[in-house]
């Protein structure tokens, strides 16, 4: 499983664990009931603090993408994937910012269409 | 100027603040050279800290949005309103974390658009 973390950025770790585990899932790499390395490896092998990596997995399992059994934690059914009411209300507001900085910085809807292409593409190679 | 704040929300204060003044500028209510209400005036209109309002001006400002002159905060040249390279970073940053979501919650291309428009109409007309 690699993850990329980049400790020198303004994005807090914790952030960016959450993002990198969710695009290592809709990437595929990371399977549905595939279990997660424990809390204790993943802070060893990235070299950051535990509770950085309890955080993020902890925001995962309340936002219904990981399940935590008495294994571990895995990656939960694609079918109870689902948006309840806080995170649509939260996805929402996102969008609403990112919409209104698109349009105060006088970015065309092709040129957002542009970037949106651009961001995706690289979600799937992995690259930032 | 009718700006829409909600205490309740989870979204801090001057965040919303400082969106509400970007849409009221984008939807045309604020225009280029229109001087802002004094941090005081606002503050005690909307009801909230003179800190808050402060710090939302303060960012506009940063982000090359609002100018502070003698005269008080007001509207910057549209000519001159260009993402910087930290702003570009910070917007790439949240399209990413957004386009993983909407792909972690199976979001479809065509589901992600009609979201998109409707989020843009709300804008436009106003409403949260």
């Amino acid at each position: 499983m690699f993850i990329n973390i980049d400790i020198e950025s303004d994005i807090p770790v914790y952030l960016q664990l959450i993002y990198e585990i969710k695009r290592l899932i809709i990437t595929g790499s990371l399977r549905q009931g595939e279990f997660l390395p424990s809390i204790r490896n993943l802070a060893g092998d990235i070299g950051i603090n535990m509770h950085t990596v309890n955080k993020s997995y902890k925001q995962l399992v309340a936002e219904g993408i990981l399940v935590k059994d008495t294994k571990g934690f895995k990656v939960g059914a694609l079918s109870k994937r689902q948006m309840n009411r806080t995170l649509k209300k939260e996805f929402n507001e996102r969008l609403r910012q990112i919409l209104i900085d698109a349009a105060m910085f006088n970015l065309s809807y092709e040129e957002f269409s542009e970037w949106q292409a651009k961001v995706t593409e690289d979600i799937m190679k992995g690259n930032d």
